[in-house]
């Protein structure tokens, strides 16, 4: 009887030390994920304000001034503070990579996975998902106004004149959009994780 | 001995049931403000759809085609369907609509809390947010456009013709902006009840 409880009592022993071990493995790969993440929403983010950020291009172009006289060459500089919503974009952008810094130390630094900071991280990845998702909506808009322009409006396009300042805006806005999905990714994560430990 | 053992007994089973009772209510009130919030949301998406949907707006404009000539009265008419950023937002607003009442009858019909249930509607959620507010800044920056115009792309605003036409698809932003945020509350909601039950 002695023996039988023994073994029995050390079995269970050894399945809840198998399954604490499991979930140990399982945190560190989540605070892992969680950490390669956020890291990669920060590089991104910093790509993005500073590719968007020092888009600018002059092009000289030909303009009519008298019917009579031959085409005059004048040289137009289209600039990414010039359009609003690139503003909006880039400021958002470097929001987002100061936080996605913030965050990042704040994540190391609670490795004992504290109720309060979790949540509050929560909370401000939710928030970068909104400004990130809404500057790409509204650059990506102006954006493809300017690929395309707009009859009804009389909105010509301009990314016929300013080609490498449209690609370079093009290039800000994908890699803004995949930031917006890291920190979306963020969220989910940390949902999945706080599910898996209820 | 045996009456002190009753007593502590008896209050252990008072703390524990009260304790459950108190957890039993914070749950109903948190699937009560979780089915308020989504009943919002769908009403919110729902209006703002229709706002837009139907934005159309027709002004007579006098354009001089001869200088000679007295200007002549033309009809210009706006719709919403001309611009793509406007209905990018009337289907993200239908989709974010038909999700909201799916999830308001899922979330009814799981009222004991199933964990994948849960966890899908969460995702969802999270992607109806990422889909509103990029919808929001996409409308609300050709909106802007619209209201100021920009010198430097020789865009010029229509908003001084089309007034009401503009005052309605403004009305929509906001309406769609405030339904994005409330699907990033149910979000936050759902985290926090996660949290809370951990």
């Amino acid at each position: 009887m002695e023996s039988q409880y023994k073994s029995s009592g050390n079995g269970g022993m050894e399945v809840g030390e198998r399954e604490r071990g499991v979930a140990v493995a399982n945190k560190r790969n989540m605070r892992g994920c969680d950490v390669v993440l956020r890291f990669f929403a920060l590089a991104l983010t910093l790509t993005a304000a500073v590719v968007l950020g020092v888009d600018k291009e002059t092009k000289t172009v030909p303009v009519t001034l008298v019917p009579t006289l031959p085409p005059v060459n004048v040289p137009l500089t289209s600039k990414w503070h010039y359009l609003s919503a690139f503003v909006f974009l880039v400021v958002a952008n470097a929001i987002a990579c100061g936080y996605a810094a913030i965050s990042l130390l704040l994540t190391l630094a609670n490795m004992n996975g504290k109720k309060g900071i979790t949540m509050i991280i929560i909370f401000f990845d939710l928030v970068m998902v909104a400004l990130l998702f809404s500057g790409v909506g509204a650059a990506a808009a102006i954006g493809i106004m300017g690929y395309q322009g707009n009859s009804h409006v009389r909105w010509n396009k301009v990314c016929n004149v300013f080609d490498k300042f449209c690609a370079q805006a093009a290039a800000a806005v994908a890699i803004s959009g995949i930031a917006a999905a890291a920190f979306l990714l963020l969220v989910l994560l940390a949902t999945f994780n706080l599910h898996k430990r209820h």
